[in-house]
């Protein structure tokens, strides 16, 4: 599935690992599906020490984007049976790990922050995942309203009438 | 800035351009500083056709977040003025597109999709911006309450207060 466009392939990487995150999560099972439906389990940043100096100001943030690699996905899909669902979908509908660029996006929340260690809580990544960039989250931005849902609107309702903490399992095999 | 180890460098691309966005926008200068501020510009997201498959159910969103690479950034920086401030911060702790990976995000809103090309508004990225990733935009996944911005709070009550749409003019140049 690579384009052929070799001049513009080289515009967009290698990217580097600018850090871990660390989770209590070694396997896809039992892993939160989404860390903004549960929100509770924590777990660490570690940022590389060169690029520590990146950090300051970020104290006064309450919720960070984490962007990161899906470093366990070997083989990417263009139709997924999303997780919680029962028909393929095609992937850019979903959160599935399986995209043609693995790269996955988590808003934590920023509990505590020191000498390039950050304490966060949303976790739902693999342990040992390559973290890529950090941006705050600001609602000015990103948050919008009257947002439809598509396939994925009548899972929330369930989610929320029975308050399920969604966790993987065939996840990592879409 | 790269790290020594080259195992976790090779897992991490090269990404792959899945697309391209195209916007009225050519330089920095007049480039909305983030599109959610203003909502308003334009733009047309062009997916490779060998991806389009991927790109099904997607009708149902009304919102998606666009995960693309910064093609114009030569240089990352760890700590810049952002737009609108006067003191450098951690880049992390903004928005610039000059870090070390230099990946970008904006939540647009879906207006029309037809043959694999996006009809989209509220963007913010120059023309020609190489699209890695599109996920829908769930607020039950990434939106939070009580969420604390830090140095950009007082910047934030001045553009509710005024009513400004902020422009980009030495973003690139950060």
């Amino acid at each position: 599935m690579r384009s052929n466009d070799d001049d513009n392939q080289a515009r967009l990487g290698p990217f580097v690992r600018i850090g871990t995150i660390r989770t209590p999560f070694d396997t896809a099972q039992g892993t939160p599906i989404q860390g903004g439906l549960s929100g509770k389990e924590e777990g660490r940043v570690v940022i590389d020490p060169v690029y520590r100096e990146g950090l300051s100001d970020l104290d006064g943030f309450s919720h960070l984007i984490l962007i990161y690699a899906f470093h366990r996905i070997e083989k990417a899909k263009l139709k997924v049976i999303p997780y919680l669902d029962r028909k393929e979908r095609g992937v850019f509908a979903t959160r599935s790990p399986c995209r043609p660029n693995p790269i996955g996006m988590t808003i934590v929340q920023l509990l505590e922050i020191n000498e390039g260690i950050m304490r966060v809580s949303g976790v739902d990544m693999l342990d040992e995942t390559p973290l890529l960039d950090i941006k705050p989250s600001i609602p000015a931005f990103d948050y919008h309203t009257a947002v439809r849902c598509g396939w994925f609107e009548p899972h929330l309702k369930r989610i929320e009438e029975q308050q399920i903490v969604p966790l993987a399992d065939s996840r990592f095999h879409d």
